[in-house]
């Protein structure tokens, strides 16, 4: 059995939504398993002296433009949040907390936390909306809801973070592929390219 | 007949180059032309406070390998040059002293310059240097040479980044087709769809 695909993604990002639309069907193509990795961007953000897309003059008017343009071309639904960005904190703490035990639920729980967010607009910041939409994808909720607060599991983002870091994420999303990393989800055609021959 | 497309490139740019690579033929297929416009990034970067992506922490070293593997996927030749980045006046003069007569010529003069650049790691912000390629091209070597001292031409090129700003034009390639703006050699398959579809 080959590695899995690493896919590191935040919460707030519009291009690590698609990604996560569209990761699963390109990594079972190629008999490959997914390892979901949620990360702060902000915290990474102050380590590259970046700031979010939207906030860039001329950059952010064209990327809101992108972000629908992109997920029309995909195929995937997407609306704009009223609010955005988030701090992305409770969704990832929800995910991380599945993820040793029950990878599958806790990518399907990615998956139904991001389109709470960028399909129905719903603010995941916050810990009960977030548990409402990890028990519709068959999470616990009172265990989603405990997990926002539990010291462990804000430890293990901590780490989670900093080695994200440390393998050189700076962006969501972000895959890393046999130890090659591709960056946004318009590398996508790379990564199955790479996939298919091993590296080109 | 319909619009020419817009394309916007800075000589410095390693991914307007891949552009350059592939705009006319992605054009032709749908039966338009390419209207040329090089721009000077330095210039625009000042405006959007955006620094070189291979200046960026973490980014830096991901963008070349990006570049090189980007290259590969395209098909395309390219090798990174020793002196990165240059000013891009010269090149960009050169082209646009050409463009209003001949502006087949222009293009052709254009790609020259950026293979001998990315291609051949020649130094194209030396005049002299830029003026062989660009006769290499088909292009009048004295008249090339000239070009880079000419007041008019200067005004030229200002007028040039003057107007690619208004237009929203803030990184390379950056594209426009019947006013939908696109950013980056990655978004050629959405142009490839919005000039096969007039829009999606």
């Amino acid at each position: 059995m080959p590695a899995p695909i690493d896919f590191y993604f935040d919460f707030s990002s519009p291009y690590g939504y698609l990604g996560s639309e569209l990761i699963e069907a390109l990594a079972a193509k190629h008999g490959r398993a997914v390892a979901w990795h949620p990360v702060l961007l902000g915290v990474i953000f102050r380590e590259t002296g970046s700031a979010p897309l939207t906030e860039v003059p001329l950059k952010g008017a064209y990327s809101k433009r992108d972000f629908e343009r992109s997920a029309r071309f995909h195929g995937v639904a997407f609306r704009m949040p009223g609010r955005f960005p988030i701090p992305a904190q409770t969704p990832s703490r929800i995910v991380l907390a599945l993820r040793d035990r029950d990878p599958a639920l806790a990518a399907a729980v990615a998956r139904a936390l991001y389109r709470a967010y960028f399909v129905d607009g719903r603010d995941i910041s916050q810990p009960e909306v977030a548990a409402a939409a990890a028990e519709g994808a068959g999470a616990d909720a009172a265990a989603a809801r405990a997990a926002v607060d539990d010291p462990a599991i804000k430890e293990a983002l901590r780490h989670e973070v900093a080695q994200a870091i440390a393998a050189g994420v700076f962006g969501s999303p972000f895959i890393v592929v046999d130890g090659e990393p591709f960056w946004g989800v318009d590398r996508f055609p790379q990564i199955d390219r790479w996939l298919a021959t091993g590296g080109f």
